[in-house]
């Protein structure tokens, strides 16, 4: 098996595993206690926050564990907007945010918030002139991840984070794609991470706020951690958080240009391999790990499970694949395809060899896929309808397959309409038109879903 | 050296170690994706709730994993509040619940709810008509721990839950304490546990809540865990703690006997070994492994620290050893003596010897603390003032101390003033003139602090 879905969690790195092991039995008592056994944690407790105030750039003293990277957020989030109340009731977010800062925001704005959703460009990237144009009085906290965890795009928050200090907002950063790599640049305010995302265990997150950020932690008062992470602390955990963070950063200088070379192959190779690809997020500015491309006339799902036999785990930000059936609300703010999605990101130590594995796989299990669906290809296109083509009650990829099947025999100058009551249409047909070279007319209100019309210009 | 206080955190069951690190490569992946990885990670998941339901008595769809005790505790009285909040914004909860939840209600009452302090007996003990005058028709939840954390007595929790269930008001029981033991008996709505308690990892934490209770999960939406506990699954720490939950239950029956033996003796013993000794708590209806004295003219802290230094880690109520300097809310509720507070709780596996040897070094190592606060014997009371006690600025016990120095050379049926500042003499000198048959006539404003009055009757 190859493990392609560090971006979800990495395997435990094994000076994770040797730090958990070997404080399992002097991290177990409560630091707050005076006795021997709970001196003996508090020591461990102080020395991992120590190595992990280092390894972030902060003070120790700003820095608590939490138990995960999503409380942190949850709680930093919420304890900056309540400690900011006075100054207003307005946060901005990236449309591209982890969930769990786009959870905290709805939130917020039914607690009567506003909130605004910055936009970002096709390759994923937020701009500072939107976060400088959506800065008001009222704001009390701006949000902006450090890497975008479905396609691996850099956001420029050293330069937001200047634009917020000018304007006297403070910025959160949810490092948790990037801390395993290094340091978040610029002055930033509150920062968040998660461990298992580096190669630590589960059960840690990271939640620091710099001096001087009016801060109030919000639930039922608890003494640890400074009060703002409710609950025993989990010191074994956090010790091996904490070193397997040092041991990573010591590899990751050379590491990240090892598996930069090998997701510049996979960009470069996909779409030479595989017709019909769109290779998606920034190619320069991104994480070393990660490399996401969507596939036409692919069904996301049965795609992961075809890779999964052939012994790759990947995931997917496919509308097909989600628990939600809503594509991928990273997908849809780029504007990019978001059928037959793949993302893969490569976990420290991935061997070359896998990478070519998979590139010799994954066009065969293409194309057995788009067989399976009855996707189009040179010879099959079969036309059933010249103006509508119905397609309510199917699921994306069918419509925009559909859509292929009758678009050579469209007049070139004429419409076609796809009727589809699936959500991913929306996203999808307008973004197989930017592929095709076809135009998108536009959306239009049917008895039941939409009509998408498009025009056959070539 | 002996640890003694498993009520504040138990070391690791041998069982938790090993299914811990067995899990450690099975379980770090994320349960909710297709892939291998995941399927495996989802499976041991599966299998931990299923085992840990069948602990609790409950389905395994009513159980939710969360990061701690105090988690499961916030987020399950968060839950039933929200969920029932049109039948009524009024909670119950007992004057002696841990922290989490007394800090819980303080939250709801800043929030507008109301909030009822169930007061108990002194021996710790709620009371079923207590419960039952507290209930009314808006009440919308009411909470009863299954045992006491500080002193081990046990609460009518099955008796409560009847009444409860008859006015249709859920039951939240906070099974901390006993959940090793045994299952919690009675028709109980929701409860909660801490793995930690019974020698499972730090970071796991149960929340059960019954079919049919109305709950609305508080915070960000987050998909984990049946939208009741945000963050990613930690999943080697819950397949630990319900390993060791079921192994710990194998061997319940046996140690409990002999736990409650060992903890018989001490409750015996104490008195007659140490002068002046409180022995709290139920002395039937308690846990197996826990008893709490308290020592007149002792300084808890001091008390604790020369134990430590005598190899024996045990933890205190008292005023003067907690970080917020006040008496512990729970001895205050049953209106015993808070000072020189000593609880021992014994973790499972403890030797008959080291409880032997902690008795044979308790008596000279509470003299000595005696000794170094001047506390009185029966040669050296020295009279400084007859009618007024100036202790203003001095804590606790010295209040006390000054108090018995004078008490001799009180005519029998005059009274002495004590003034004193420190919040603990309010519990301290009522509870010494009940262990001293001298009458406490009551307290009264003065300058700086407060003035106790009391009556020489013997």
């Amino acid at each position: 098996m190859s493990y392609f879905d560090a971006a979800s969690s990495a395997p435990l790195h094994p000076v994770a595993r040797q730090a958990l092991q070997a404080s399992l039995d002097e991290g177990w008592a409560d630091p707050a206690r005076l006795y021997r056994e709970g001196r003996r944690a508090r020591m461990l407790l102080d020395a991992a926050r120590e190595a992990a105030a280092e390894a972030v750039g902060c003070r120790a003293d700003e820095l608590v564990f939490t138990s995960s990277g999503t409380r942190a957020v949850h709680s930093g989030i919420a304890g900056v907007l309540a400690g900011r109340r006075r100054v207003g009731r307005h946060l901005i977010v990236s449309a591209v945010e982890h969930s769990s800062v786009l959870h905290s925001a709805e939130v917020f704005e039914a607690d009567g918030g506003a909130v605004t959703r910055v936009p970002v460009l096709r390759t994923g990237a937020a701009t500072v002139e939107a976060y400088r144009e959506a800065l008001a009085p009222d704001t009390a906290l701006a949000c902006l991840q450090s890497a975008n965890h479905e396609v691996g795009t850099e956001q420029p928050v050293a330069e937001v984070a200047a634009v917020c200090r000018e304007a006297g907002v403070p910025l959160l950063v949810d490092a948790a794609q990037s801390l395993g790599w290094g340091p978040v640049a610029g002055e930033w305010s509150v920062l968040t991470g998660s461990a298992h995302k580096w190669g630590g265990p589960s059960g840690v997150g990271l939640l620091v706020v710099r001096k001087g950020v009016r801060f109030a932690a919000q639930g039922p008062v608890d003494e640890r951690e400074s009060g703002r992470a409710a609950g025993f602390e989990n010191i074994p955990a956090i010790v091996a958080a904490a070193a397997s963070l040092r041991a990573l950063r010591a590899e990751a200088a050379a590491e990240a240009v090892r598996l930069r070379e090998l997701t510049d192959r996979i960009r470069a190779r996909v779409p030479e391999l595989v017709p019909d690809v769109e290779v998606v997020g920034d190619p320069v500015r991104r994480l070393p790990g990660v490399v996401t491309f969507s596939c036409l006339y692919v069904d996301g799902e049965t795609l992961l499970h075809e890779l999964d036999r052939a012994g790759f785990s990947v995931s997917s930000g496919s509308s097909c694949t989600s628990s939600t059936l809503t594509p991928s609300h990273v997908l849809r703010a780029m504007g990019v395809l978001s059928e037959g999605n793949v993302r893969v990101s490569l976990p420290p130590g991935t061997p070359a060899e896998d990478v070519e594995r998979f590139l010799s796989v994954l066009p065969e299990t293409v194309t057995t896929v788009r067989e399976k669906l009855g996707a189009p290809t040179s010879a099959t296109v079969v036309r059933e309808d010249l103006l509508v083509v119905d397609a309510l009650g199917k699921r994306c990829p069918i419509p925009v397959i559909e859509l292929a099947k009758v678009i050579g025999d469209v007049p070139v100058g004429a419409t076609v309409r796809v009727l589809s009551d699936d959500e991913a249409a929306r996203l999808d047909i307008p973004a197989w038109c930017e592929m095709r070279g076809q135009e998108y007319v536009g959306e239009e209100p049917a008895d039941q879903g939409s009509a998408y019309v498009v025009r056959r210009v070539s």
